[in-house]
């Protein structure tokens, strides 16, 4: 690896400059990025060796190029990659979902490979200055198969991965997008929804919801501080996955709801001991620390 | 203070027998837990003077009595103080709905004070052995009026708790519930919810959730993990409140699946952003931290 070109200087993005560069110094770095600000950001912070507000024949150096924008974004920058001579060059996203980003990529990159990857790292934060070297060490990263790939191309992008510290995995894009919507996708909705409906109350109720937001909301409203336009991106573009699992979710709810209304303190009981069989799962695992 | 009886023994009731015990050695503590194991560890770790299995004739030497219990116990105890000589005892609780409660002290409590109080602390964890002096420390506690006690039993209640560490303030029990319900029920039931959905998944994608849930359903599933029996209490004894927010949050939730069919992208950003106002409000109080 000589030359990394990183499309999209977010957390994630800055975050792998960040660590290429501990990996090795000499690894020339291209950033490319629509936003003037995040672009001085990084070359404030040292982050890359080129940096450009459009995709040019720079890229064409490129060994890896990793596209770390939203996925709404994802459209434009294929057909943009379609101009260059990238046929030896591995392109691989850094997008939290996996189906429809690989039939988009499938129907416009010509003649180019492409492996989706997804690192289960983050936090609430966004833009290059919150990014650190450290963010993907023991984390997941999952990549998927999909047409544009062979093995060796995961197994380089893997090999990639696990020198960032991160434990690799590869599974079929569906299961992916089950598992995500599940771990990930549904909870970031509904805490958006809960500090949402919080957000609604009348301004007295308000200063003090955050007073004592200690209580259990304080988790949520640190997860719906999330970036909103990538947030946007992930629900409509993992959105049969989401919408099934939420009907399921409201189905859940409606049960509870009737047992409380008709005070059957019996199904509560039973519902919210079966809920600390996964916790106990997790602690067991050693996965209940950051 | 020179003998305090608790009932119930838990991680409430524990972590108030050791900030006693710190602030002075020479306070009696008496406690009381329908439990055998509970009373047996309690003696191993030492929180007490004297340990029983029924209110006795002891709990007329109190100055306070603190009812640490889950909810559905308060009716057969507050028959039961009834039995004894308390008028000069101040008789205070920690249950996390009060409008319910007060109706019910005050409909059994003869010639009693009643200080009805919340801390709003704790952990998922429960049981004698996970208390801990500092629980309350920093900690908001929550005091409200009732008519069975006046302003100088709240005095002496608050001050108490501000010798645990607690800042102090008092309420309409009303309003009490209602902030309650927004900063720690409604996101315990959903969090219940969202793992309970999650635990009925095949189990194929249960351990594949168990491995990823690093990316937010992990602090559900923290959330989750919290005594059953006390939050079945809480759910039912809030129910008014809770059932009508969750009619709010339902409509907020069918918003945001009506605008993710309608591929609604305008919507969903602007949703997610209004809710970073409330994260920003919480860290500039300084209250995104334990």
């Amino acid at each position: 690896m000589k030359f990394v070109t990183i499309i999209g200087i977010g957390l994630i993005g800055s975050s792998i400059a960040r660590v290429l560069k501990d990996i090795d110094k000499k690894i020339q770095i291209n950033i490319v990025d629509t936003s003037k600000e995040s672009l001085e950001k990084s070359n404030l912070l040292k982050l890359g060796n080129i940096y450009s507000l459009e995709i040019d024949k720079n890229i064409e150096e490129s060994d890896i190029i990793f596209i770390c924008t939203p996925i709404s974004a994802y459209e434009k920058i294929f057909k943009l990659l379609n101009k260059f001579e990238l046929s030896n060059v591995i392109i691989s996203d850094v997008g939290s979902s996996k189906v429809k980003i690989i039939k988009l990529a499938e129907s416009i990159l010509k003649n180019k490979i492409f492996v989706p990857g997804h690192p289960i790292a983050g936090t609430e934060k966004s833009g290059p200055e919150n990014g650190f070297k450290n963010l993907f060490n023991e984390k997941w990263f999952i990549s998927t198969n999909c047409n544009l790939c062979n093995e060796e191309n995961i197994r380089v992008i893997n090999s990639i991965w696990k020198k960032f510290g991160s434990k690799t995995i590869t599974m079929k894009p569906k299961d992916h997008d089950s598992i995500m919507a599940i771990t990930s996708h549904i909870p970031h909705l509904i805490a958006y929804n809960i500090v949402g409906t919080a957000s609604e109350l009348e301004e007295n109720i308000k200063s003090e919801v955050i007073k004592f937001s200690a209580s259990g909301f304080r988790d949520f409203t640190r997860i719906a501080s999330s970036d909103p336009i990538m947030w946007r991106d992930i629900m409509l573009s993992n959105k049969d996955e989401i919408i099934s699992l939420l009907d399921k979710f409201n189905n859940d709810l409606k049960q509870i709801i009737d047992a409380i209304k008709k005070d059957n303190g019996e199904f509560l009981v039973k519902k919210f001991q079966k809920t600390r069989d996964i916790r106990k799962k997790i602690v067991e695992a050693g996965l209940d620390k950051n």
